[in-house]
């Protein structure tokens, strides 16, 4: 199978970049569950989150010559970070479209990486604009935050590395925002699991992908007045391909769950998990049965969260 | 040396019902401090912190016939909960006296260990009176969070792990209330350390144990106005004892020092520590020229935090 060789090749790749998280298990919240839980700590990655695997893979496809020109993306959350500290690792440029109202905290995540910060008005189409305007004056790459498919295969690695750990996983569960995490996750499920389903877990304030799969064409979201900031994106047509053929479901939460959720895991677990890392412990927790005595991966995605801002 | 020998068998009978807690370690914050540190995490440990290791000790020493009587303390923090846990896995009852002003939380996690809550008063009298009339009536054996041997020797089983993970420690810095951790950490210093020397971190709020070690006697605190809220206590007669033989210095921080260093954790690992747990790195980063260059232990000591009530 190509994408099988192809993610195992990314994962030497990037290997020297990345953490290979630690997989922990909670006996308090297995109890609750009904069920044997492994969560992946990707708030454990460098720069806090997944997004890491992606962006040093998108990176490292480039030529010499596109690496010498930098590469620039808009994005006000963990992406932004990633393709910061990849982009310092290979000692190359990251210019970095933020709207201007994004959290100083988030803007001094960027900087302390080295990220070379451009504002913009916080719209859609001036980020688009002002990360075309860079392209075509510094001559930098334009990577997508999730669709891209080397974004995709690097996230990938993070499902391999569970499943490497586990192989007897039934089912994981995987938070959805544009897909690049989940889209990478089916792959390795098929790729290394042995019969594991991949279930999505997406906030009900934004539930595009709940209902892309259920209309079969990628449904954008009306609303996203939801706490799990990094789950608000709709689908790329590359991330809906691969979800459309290769997860089976997803499950959709309120936001009280998702903060409930995150109270257990930082309570329990004492651990910090950012509010879109704790929606997929929230969606089986929502639907227990269907979990019930089941091996469950849980990717906890992220752990970025701003301290003077929490919903306890 | 006995000593030696009594922490090593110790170890052995309480490693059933505790953790071998992680060890981290911190590329930011090592360039921060300039000095290579392991965190060793009691914040993972059951019940949320180090007191496991001396209460299961504890109970391990009484006869069968004071096991069967149960045991009782006095505390509202993390020992009330040790105390149940450890009661509860060896099958035996645990009274514990808690002031009627305890928060809620504390209460509900000792009854979650199956803990018998006897409330009283808020003073010291009132829950020394309350205990010893529960020793009279039961028969329970009393067990002192720290002013006793056996607690001191189960504690000393953490430092003894970090030894063995990283035995070129130069420095252990310990967060010092009533002293059990510190003492144990000590004798575990002498006993498997290479030169390894124990300092102590307080908060300057509650300086007993600084003072103590200043005048070479038992000092008590006046004030005790500190969030760390588990380093309250005043050094008890066999705590101190082993403390001003076997402990180089005491550094007492600032209320903002440990709160931005509870800050650093939460934010730059990821984990969740309580004040009390954060003192020591408070502590490292006060006094960096003394660190500089060396590798130095720092415990976390638990992670049990109010989430409705936290100070960033």
């Amino acid at each position: 199978m190509q994408v099988k060789e192809d993610i195992i090749s990314v994962h030497e790749n990037i290997s020297p970049y990345i953490q290979n998280t630690p997989i922990i298990t909670s006996a308090t919240l297995d109890k609750m569950a009904l069920a044997k839980i492994f969560f992946k700590c990707e708030n454990f990655q460098k720069a806090g989150a997944f997004k890491m695997r992606g962006a040093i893979n998108a990176i490292q496809n480039l030529s010499e010559e596109e690496q010498r020109k930098g590469v620039v993306t808009h994005s006000s959350g963990n992406f932004a970070q990633a393709l910061a500290l990849s982009a310092k690792n290979i000692g190359i440029k990251a210019h970095i479209v933020m709207p201007s109202n994004s959290p100083q905290v988030k803007k001094d995540a960027v900087k302390s990486y080295g990220g070379i910060i451009t504002e913009c008005e916080p719209t859609l189409q001036a980020r688009e604009t002002t990360a075309k305007k860079i392209q075509v004056e510094t001559g930098a790459t334009f990577v997508h935050p999730f669709n891209d498919f080397n974004v995709v295969l690097g996230n990938a690695t993070c499902t391999k590395e569970l499943l490497e750990y586990k192989p007897e996983l039934d089912i994981i569960i995987v938070p959805v925002g544009g897909g690049g995490l989940i889209a990478g996750s089916a792959l390795s499920a098929l790729s290394f699991g042995n019969t594991c389903k991949v279930i999505g877990a997406e906030p009900a304030a934004a539930d595009d992908a709940f209902r892309s799969i259920q209309s079969g064409k990628i449904e954008h979201n009306t609303t996203t007045n939801t706490i799990a900031d990094g789950l608000k994106t709709s689908l790329g047509d590359i991330t809906f391909n691969i979800i459309k053929h290769y997860v089976s479901e997803i499950i959709t939460v309120s936001e009280q769950e998702i903060v409930d959720a995150m109270a257990l895991i930082w309570q329990r677990m004492k651990i910090i998990v950012e509010p879109s890392g704790a929606v997929a412990l929230a969606a089986l927790l929502n639907s227990k049965q269907k979990f019930k005595n089941k091996n469950v991966g849980i990717i906890l995605s992220g752990g970025n969260v701003d301290l003077k801002n929490l919903p306890f």
